[in-house]
């Protein structure tokens, strides 16, 4: 959080906004077979043959989704690419192409938005997707990016929310509440920054739950995994806004209770040990916060041999009659409602 | 600009993430055999075959792009489809799909952004495009609109900027710089309603260029006009930025040049006699003034008989080697060098 004063501030309006296409555009290569033509005209061509096209955009906007003062540009271009492609590893499709917009404002020189599209390409390498267009304007205030995400997938092989069937198998990918947490570490860091800007943060009791919430991943090697065993989920969606908020959407969709049991719910140790620290229920967090990207699905039952040992898989309930509506059974074997505590970013708190 | 004190406003708070996107999309339908799944999953599935699919996005910023001032709600929702679908035109391409995202802060109730969607959905009608996503957040300042539109084009029949030859005949869609001129008249009653406003603009002799601005048309018509004459353009690109501009972005990405004839150049009569009043020039406007979405093309001599008695096309001048760089000839016949007088948001006017 240490200022460099003498670093190189180009301004943007020097560049022109064809100028700073043509520059960014620059250091991206073409990696798709699916890509025709990238950046460089009137629209993007791509070429998926008999494939189904799966697109999914977002957007991610400065003191609502992010805050600068911890979350350097390059990790911010690379969450906003990798909260997109989640949206398309959530349809069972792999992610071929983003466009990348922003709008900002001139306290941004070249040099940041540089930073910003360096995260981005480290996300194209990395999930091997490329940059096919995007446009770049000036805002009256802060930083906004939009991403578009297009993936492919063959016809038939995309899963929906909507396909759970009552003794399907719930199961969620990775572990939950990290990014969540990781957020309030960070938080609590910017509140001792500002009174005290010398002090150096030991943070290295949080270096997983920090890189969840600055670096998060997307499940990509899940939907390799899932092909590999010959699952195909009978629904899915992706972990954006906490877990009882996407299984509540899951069964809506699906016209289907579920039953979800607190005792497996899977937390890594610092998750734990973070919840207790901030006096904060992990069951809570889990349920609640944002921002894991893992995948939720269901399964039938007949496909549990497959998963049943592997340990990026946890059943975390089962799928029933809509009838009985949505519950988590709690470690004491109570039931109670789930109901969503899922990220509302209209709410005035 | 008169304003009703008492029309409903409903927060968006009260409506939520989610609900305000089920909301507005429950008012949309889907009439393109291309999508398969709309809104409400984690992406939107689509389905083109072995058709080419482009791909085309960009960012309208309040207080950039637009003045909500003069410029109705309904009518932006309008123009930023339309502004998309322009750009899927220039591919010679189908346009099929379109999301919509929206960032807004809480001074805007509910009705005002179901103004904005009533204005997308008539885009959606008359264009036959699908809303297939979106997303919708809070913003800490003004309204920020991003679109994404998507279209399908038979491989082989894209059209790009690249393909322009010597000798080949440069042609315009419609006329040029009514948008611009639109603009001004809006900018001046403005400054008038500030002063007094009691006053009641009389706006009668402006009607087609204020249209030109506040509901532009993207050429769909165009596009169907060269397939039904067997034309295809040998390149092609949209006139967003000012007609000078968009000609140096043709001959850079073919590698020609050209000469461009100023008493060819279409211009509607009010766009003559309203030049004449604001004391511009109306050539330096049409070459100048962005915001007209017509189509610059170039097509080889060999369909000239093709497309001479168009009255939607008009021929104003013809392609030259790169050596001979880009040029306006006047009507005194002299020849002045083409500078990109487009628009350049980045620019601190």
């Amino acid at each position: 959080m240490i200022e460099d004063k003498n670093q190189q501030r180009t301004d943007l309006s020097q560049l022109g906004e064809f100028g700073l296409i043509d520059h960014l555009a620059k250091s991206f290569e073409v990696t798709q077979k699916s890509t025709i033509k990238a950046i460089g005209d009137d629209a993007a061509v791509l070429e998926f043959d008999k494939d189904r096209v799966v697109v999914s955009t977002d957007f991610l906007v400065e003191g609502v989704h992010f805050d600068l003062s911890y979350m350097p540009l390059k990790h911010l271009g690379y969450k906003a690419v990798i909260v997109n492609l989640s949206d398309i590893f959530a349809m069972n499709a792999e992610a071929t192409q983003i466009t990348v917009s922003i709008a900002v404002s001139n306290r941004f020189p070249l040099e940041a938005i540089e930073e910003l599209y360096a995260g981005v390409q480290t996300a194209c390498k990395l999930y091997n997707v490329d940059l096919v267009g995007g446009d770049t304007t000036s805002s009256t205030s802060g930083l906004i990016i939009s991403v578009t995400a297009i993936g492919q997938v063959k016809t038939g092989d995309e899963v929906y929310r909507s396909g759970a069937k009552p003794n399907d198998l719930l199961v969620v990918s990775g572990d939950l509440g990290g990014a969540y947490l990781g957020l309030q570490v960070l938080e609590r860091e910017k509140e001792v920054f500002k009174v005290n800007p010398n002090n150096q943060p030991d943070l290295d009791a949080y270096t997983y739950i920090i890189e969840r919430q600055l670096k998060p991943e997307a499940r990509k090697d899940i939907i390799k995994l899932l092909a590999d065993l010959e699952v195909k989920p009978t629904a899915m969606i992706d972990i954006s806004d906490g877990l009882s908020s996407e299984i509540l959407h899951l069964c809506k969709a699906s016209k289907v209770g579920c039953d979800l049991y607190e005792n497996k719910m899977p937390l890594d140790p610092q998750v734990i040990s973070t919840s207790e620290e901030f006096n904060m229920d992990s069951t809570t967090i889990a349920l609640s916060g944002g921002e894991d990207y893992e995948l939720l699905m269901t399964i039938s039952q007949d496909d549990f041999p497959k998963i049943k040992a592997n340990p990026h898989l946890t059943v975390i309930g089962y799928i029933t009659e809509e009838a009985s509506g949505a519950h988590l059974v709690t470690r004491g074997g109570q039931k109670i409602q789930l109901t969503a505590q899922g990220w509302n970013s209209f709410e005035t708190n």
